[in-house]
């Protein structure tokens, strides 16, 4: 098996992050969308997608490495927004706080020398950048 | 509002259901992958991208009907296959469970006179029909 066992456990954790994400945002874009801000919700509901995304490209490469899948109970998501503003503050703090977990996964591939798995996750790392512009 | 409040209520909830789903097929899938059945994979993979559209097909349905949306928590799904026989059991029974599912929405839907409602969930008891057999 390629990967270590700690690292399986935390791709997983990471799978059921993303999907809760993916959660998030269906119930950001509904509030905008429900608020008849549509755009938004149009701009959410394409990040719930992009997230669900991100949650399958890390199946493939666990199952690559020899890994098994057991994806997480999800968390309820946020859904009860005060406003707009509030709305995209939450978002925020999702990807916020994916990037703060993306990178403890790279530590732990950098500690572990894992290199197969810091190629994948330095794709994350390009992909969560831009979005905090 | 063109939606009651206990359809509401209960979109949300098959919404849930319809991720679950999809995360259940995510491991039943990842389990044949894992196994080398590969086609098996895939066909499970397939099956869990259409859960996730399934569940996306609801929420403009509610929204549209003047409803909000709130995804529920998703419970965790099995992992512990014993046996490829096991593994297709359990999607077996997932498709069982959401055919039940289906039908007490439609029960609902008929109750309350929301023709728009059937409409939809017609969509869904003729995509569920061929997949039991």
């Amino acid at each position: 098996m390629l990967i270590s066992k700690s690292l399986e456990s935390a791709i997983n954790e990471q799978i059921g992050r993303e999907l809760g994400a993916q959660m998030q945002y269906i119930n950001i874009a509904s509030y905008f969308t429900a608020e008849n801000m549509l755009l938004f919700g149009k701009l959410f509901f394409n990040q719930a997608a992009e997230e669900n995304g991100h949650a399958l490209k890390f199946v493939p490469y666990a199952l690559d490495a020899g890994g098994r899948i057991a994806v997480p109970a999800i968390p309820l998501a946020r859904a009860d927004f005060n406003s707009p503003a509030d709305a995209v503050a939450a978002a925020l703090k999702w990807e916020e706080d994916v990037t703060v977990q993306i990178n403890g996964l790279m530590d732990l591939a950098v500690k572990e020398k894992d290199y197969i798995a810091q190629e994948l996750l330095g794709w994350f790392v390009n992909e969560h950048h831009p979005q905090h512009y």
